[in-house]
């Protein structure tokens, strides 16, 4: 009767919400992506259906097909939660699938998730703020739809704030480039943190003229600004990463 | 030993993380701001010390005075929580705490929570990102520093992205006039929730040069692009506001 888009963090059982938790707990279905950690199936309820709808190269369930899954199972069952990585509303197409349900007219809630935009950065000691020197942050997606408004790169190169890319791995070069081109120095601190709080961490520290000349594996969040400076992220000791089959470990 | 700066979220209690929630039920000492709700002080070790820091009109503690508090806990007991509203690194001085606190020699970790500035419009039913429309957000505070890079009013309003204000209540008016200034349509789609995800909630909508016009009570999200449109909104029904006193209940 109500389909539940839950945001479940990036990736630590422990960054899940009580709400999360609870919503998986007394689900009658789960559908879950192929990116969100097998640690999340350990809350869900075990009479629960499970679906996996994640894309795939060259295969999986297109978009239309999920919309149409969540309505069919949002018309039968009780509590259907839709798993989000992150956030659902920080790209993710929550707000599309939200659309979809709503025209049915099936009741929607969205249970909002820590999101790795800042989650990942900070996993690596990185604040996207800091008072002294960036009064603010912007995440943008490589990814762009056609129909959206374009991101202007120049204009995020003088806007001052830290710029957070998600989904940018394979771009980033190509992003950098922009970025200079549009006025921002080549020496502005630059970061990469790769499977940000997970078990595999790693995060490269350049400056932005250097970023990409390097393969860059997925998933990566790249944080580029004053904030990324490795002297000034110092004092940050960030998340210890852990394996994320210890959902309530210490750490 | 350790000091966790920990966020708890918007102001919900079952938005709080696993994690969270474990570090306050093992806290030796509890240091909060006055803006953090009164359910957090439920999860709670009894036998914690609770320092309340709030900065208030006319007083409280200096962020010198909350540093020093910080590092002499550290050094005296083994779990110190500060507890931040929203994440501890989206505004809120965590860096700073964390740099007096690394250069003291004392351990700090981070826990990220659920930001305001997404959750906050997602309560609204306001997705920040949307596929067709949006490709990022943008997230500022009007408070800035003067030795923080300025934020560029003109290059946000050319960005492509959605804007999102905190702690803009009282600038909401400045705001806009520096964005439609910067060249944004004035009838761009603009939301003001207030209370988000709280009992009073209640949101505003309206155009980019409405905004401001009538007074904006704190604390209160601002919300500028085309995700804010209500015809668009109208999808995602967001989270249903109720009591922060009833943690675990349902909703």
């Amino acid at each position: 009767m109500t389909v539940h888009l839950v945001g479940v963090g990036p990736g630590r059982a422990d960054l899940m919400t009580l709400r999360a938790v609870r919503l998986l707990g007394r689900a009658d279905a789960v559908v879950v992506d192929r990116l969100v950690g097998a640690d999340v199936a350990d809350f869900v309820a075990p009479s629960a259906e499970r679906y996996e709808v994640g894309k795939r190269v060259g295969g999986g369930p297109g978009q239309d097909e999920i919309n149409r899954l969540l309505v069919d199972l949002g018309r039968r069952l009780e509590v259907v939660v839709r798993v989000k990585g992150g956030d659902p509303f920080v790209f993710g197409r929550g707000a599309e699938e939200a659309d979809a349900l709503a025209a049915a007219g099936i009741p929607v809630e969205v249970t909002p998730g820590v999101t790795s935009a800042v989650a990942g950065p900070a996993a690596a000691g990185i604040p996207v703020t800091r008072r002294t020197v960036a009064s603010g942050f912007c995440v943008v997606t490589a990814h762009q739809d056609d129909r959206s408004t374009p991101v202007d790169w120049s204009a995020l190169a003088r806007s001052g704030l830290t710029i957070v890319v998600l989904m940018g791995a394979r771009r980033a070069a190509r992003i950098a480039a922009a970025l200079v081109a549009g006025g921002l120095s080549p020496d502005t601190p630059a970061a990469v943190v790769t499977d940000a709080a997970r078990p595999g961490q790693h995060t490269w520290r350049g400056r932005l003229d250097q970023l990409g000349t390097e393969p860059v594996a997925s998933p990566s969040v790249l944080v580029i600004g004053r904030v990324a400076d490795a002297a000034l992220a110092a004092g940050a000791a960030g998340l210890t990463p852990r394996t994320p089959t210890a959902p309530l470990g210490t750490g």
